[in-house]
């Protein structure tokens, strides 16, 4: 590995990778600051991540890329913002492989040409650790979604299923990997054995590779169709308590009508995980945890085909959060994917 | 010390410090994007501090707040945005106290509040080594201050004088810091000695807190007196070059004419530094370097007073860049502040 070039040769190969002409650009990346014109209120938000607590030195630089800024977008997604705009800071270790930022980079840009994002400035600093510091900015839409606008007697929809990411991240830390097929690989190569193998990779394109839902989040801001809305990172727990906690109120969750991946139990004995708790705390889905108020509710479920929707509960006003297996009730803890807490939540 | 508490209350702690009613926030920061209505064009950019490479554990977390917000705001000035939004995401390790985030917070703010910048969002998450990353966001004027708009011709001006953040930061390693009341102390904090005192203060709070030339950046675009601008984060000969670089021409600048600051030859001994090598290559000044078409000289002269700005030569069509003393002109080489250089340029 040769070490990275200066700072601002790099800087100038990023530029040209992520340069991009549209007319709302009027300044592209490249100069101490960038200048767009987004043509109305927009929607902002930041996230990043960081080598050993969102990912592993090692871990495939364009898969990286793309997660980088589609975690990003999954925010704007829960806002019903259509992406616009993204920047992107990296931390790099000295002995940085340059072939590493350029992977990146073609990884970041992918889902930025997929989504009709420029990328219009960044920074590029030396870190002891790799961090990954992106800040995206989309159109808002005239009602933006947000965590705080849902009532009690809203219905409770999430989309997609639950606690694939997990299962991915859990076969990752056990050494599976997806080869440039996408197909799973065990340590050394060997491939997965036939019975696990498209759950496995399936399961792992999930926790690498997470896609953004911005035409649903954009489809049901704009019809008015969600009260409340947030973006499914840390555990379906986790952010169903953000969601009641903002709104003020609390909730009944099905257990029947939760969209526990059919696949988990398949893999449940191959990778040492419990299919409901990792549903329910496992973190990363990236799907969309909405409301609706009960008169919209016939208009969600005509998009439940489309995207994969279901209606897994309801609002309420006592703020207990309970799993409901019939009669029975308990409650769902605040528990799922803490940066501070002082053990993982599953 | 005690351990951070949990994600969500560091973040809703947070939140409560940045909150501030204004009406172009129309969602403040707390959900999972804000939204905000700039009313036209944005200036955006962002910039990253990482410890062990911008700072040293242990210095002054107040003072690192508002430094990192200083920097942004500088590069917004460079492009004469007065500046409106910041993000602000932070990586903080494990062990760290929470008094050290509320200083920050609180150091941060102070200079949104000196700026009339709202604090819209954020992110908070372990990392093994502190950094922060910044995005701002300011509005754009109609024709914004670039690198690249300079023509041979072209008179090459400086605010500030040249040095002194260099020499702040070459005392703060050597063990001087300030205390409360801004007065430098050595070690075991005894006092510097009186001949010193004055001006070791004034270097440590130039390097500590730089003041971003908002006002300055602003009235150059405003009143359309700079064809290009750059401020100093890297040293006055490395962004000479980038400005050179960026409009195609290369420049002649006067050394009898650099306002070298008339203190580094005093603290010079002390500090084991040379005034000219520290004003040329020692980064950190925030100045702005800009580009001033002859017809506009004598608008520009009349700011001279307010914002100390000198004339410090012109910029010609030969690409080189060269510093004269008298007839005797020696190449200026691109040397500065570089995060992936694999030795200090100064």
């Amino acid at each position: 590995m040769s070490p990275l070039p200066p700072e601002d040769v790099l800087v100038a190969r990023l530029a040209t990778v992520f340069k991009a002409r549209r007319r709302d650009v009027l300044v592209p990346i490249g100069d101490d600051v960038a200048v767009v014109s987004p043509g109305g209120p927009v929607a902002v938000t930041t996230d990043v991540l960081v080598e050993g607590e969102d990912f592993r030195d090692g871990w495939d630089p364009e898969r990286l890329g793309r997660k980088a800024l589609a975690v990003n977008l999954s925010d704007l997604a829960a806002a019903g913002a259509p992406p616009l705009y993204a920047l992107l800071t990296l931390g790099l270790p000295r002995e940085a492989d340059p072939s590493w930022l350029e992977a990146f980079a073609r990884g970041f840009r992918s889902v930025a040409v997929d989504f009709g994002v420029a990328v219009v400035g960044g920074d590029l600093t030396r870190s002891p650790v790799t961090f990954v510091s992106v800040t995206v900015i989309g159109r808002s839409p005239a009602s933006p979604l947000l965590r705080s606008g849902a009532s009690p007697g809203d219905e409770l929809w999430v989309s997609g299923t639950l606690g694939v990411a997990a299962a991915g991240l859990r076969a990752r830390l056990a050494g599976w990997d997806l080869d440039r097929q996408g197909v799973a690989r065990g340590p050394a190569g060997r491939l997965a054995p036939e019975r696990y193998r498209v759950a496995l990779s399936r399961m792992l394109r999930h926790q690498l590779e997470p896609r953004p839902m911005v035409d649903l989040g954009v489809a049901l801001a704009e019809r008015g169709l969600a009260t409340a809305a947030i973006d499914i990172s840390d555990g379906l727990a986790r952010d169903l308590h953000r969601l009641c906690r903002a709104s003020g109120c609390g909730a009944v969750v099905e257990l029947e009508a939760l969209p526990v991946d059919s696949e988990l139990s398949e893999v449940a004995k191959l990778l040492g995980l419990k299919p409901l708790p990792a549903a329910l705390y496992g973190g990363e889905d990236y799907g969309l945890l909405f409301a609706v108020s009960p008169g919209r509710s016939a208009s969600v479920g005509r998009l439940s085909g489309r995207y994969a929707l279901r209606k897994i509960g309801i609002l309420r006003e006592n703020p207990e959060i309970v799993l409901a297996a019939g009669p029975r009730h308990e409650p769902l803890p605040d528990v799922g994917f803490d940066h501070f807490a002082e053990a993982p939540g599953a």
